[in-house]
């Protein structure tokens, strides 16, 4: 199966690695800016091109993974060759519904391989889940198999499927490191070294391994601990927008054990 | 060094398993209900109490991991023992001042690991900060000491500071952990299998460890997607409260970057 990727940016890079390490061939790399595809296209032996009529059509699969709001435009233009009229053509989008493609191909779908990436920094991709559909059974198979290949993990998500998961995704994800981001921010602003919450922190997402959020959560909400929430919301007054998040949060831990 | 243990919950049970691995002596472990004590009293080879009036005096430092609304009435009941007045006395406490001992005792103080701690399930104890403070300079430096036998990351950290972890604490913890419950909630009412998240979890507790939160915020809010944003609180109309909680994260972090 030979590949050819539409996009650079953090999600082709680390998909281009892992094709290549698993010997998928990569042909080509398109990027808007051909720096952006050079590093990448040399590590793994593909071609490079910034032009979007200059796509070969000599790959099966045509990943698009730019950015949201760009993947019609990208598919207008990719549906300009009619030689890719027939190809397998996905984005890897967790919040775009597949169908944005099929005004252009009927052999489209969506391979979205489920975290966060960040270029030049190791992830283990064979743990990542990758969400795969395709309207035609024949295409989700073939995507299938293609998952099967980079990854342990692979499943048949339909659209609405994975537009819950995004939400999902950027309640553990997003918000989650937004806390990061408060928690670091109150200790930065009291001379304090964020480091000595961090086992806490990784302590937390491990025990997620082996035990329901539900079960493992503790806490002065959770122990209905008024005393502690007070003392916490008066502390926060220098923070009123870290308040307001302080006693939303703690009322939800509230009613989910109530 | 020789330690008694007041209370043989979460707390109480890894502090005694680690004291007993780095061969510092228990001499005995005290619990209202002896059968909480019994198991981990066989482990480490120490004796075990249910009254607070036979609490021996042959330790040097007598440390109290009880719940937080008990610590001062279990201060008040070992006081009666004026053999134990001279002693070192100490609490475990993340949001309790070292004051609370002061009524009975003068060489009191706090040592406090700052983690989460569930019995029967293994933490790398070397790695969890501690946190000691004493009124008196003597008495810091014991409890140093002893926080260096059983950890690499001990700091003297005053009530004010200790506080402020605290908020922090339960910020970065027990929301993070209330976050969970929510992205798992969202998925068992969609019959969609959590564990498709856990990798993104994990991953976004990783890359703290190399990045700072601020740095490695993403998501619709940190884009102003307002699009997926829309969507999503659409979506979370089925769950009102979530709904509320994920705009106002959702402002939080689009003030951030504003």
């Amino acid at each position: 199966m030979k590949v050819t990727l539409i996009g650079a940016g953090n999600v082709g890079y680390h998909l281009g690695q892992r094709l290549y390490i698993k010997k998928i061939k990569v042909q080509q790399i398109y990027s808007r800016k051909l720096s952006n595809a050079a590093e990448l296209a040399k590590a793994i032996k593909a071609k490079t091109t910034n032009d979007l009529s200059k796509i070969d059509s000599s790959a099966e699969v045509y990943i698009i993974a730019v950015k949201d709001d760009a993947i019609a435009e990208v598919a207008a233009q990719l549906s300009k060759n009619k030689q890719l009229s027939k190809k397998i053509i996905v984005h890897t989008s967790g919040s775009v519904s597949g169908k944005v493609l099929s005004d252009y191909f009927s052999n489209y779908g969506v391979f979205y391989p489920l975290q966060t990436f960040t270029k030049g920094q190791h992830v283990y991709f064979k743990n990542i889940p990758i969400c795969v559909d395709a309207k035609k059974e024949k295409t989700q198979k073939r995507l299938l198999k293609l998952g099967k290949a980079i990854s342990k993990d692979v499943r048949l998500i339909s659209d609405k499927e994975r537009a819950v998961l995004h939400v999902a995704a950027v309640v553990v994800n997003n918000f989650t490191n937004h806390l990061f981001h408060v928690g670091a921010t109150i200790c930065a602003k009291e001379g304090l070294d964020f480091d000595i919450l961090k086992p806490l922190i990784q302590e937390t997402a491990e025990k997620l391994l082996r035990k329901s959020p539900y079960d493992m959560q503790t806490g002065p909400a959770r122990r209905g601990d008024q005393q502690t929430i007070k003392k916490h919301t008066d502390y926060l007054k220098k923070f009123p927008k870290y308040q307001s998040l302080y006693t939303l949060l703690s009322e939800s831990i509230t009613n989910t054990y109530s």
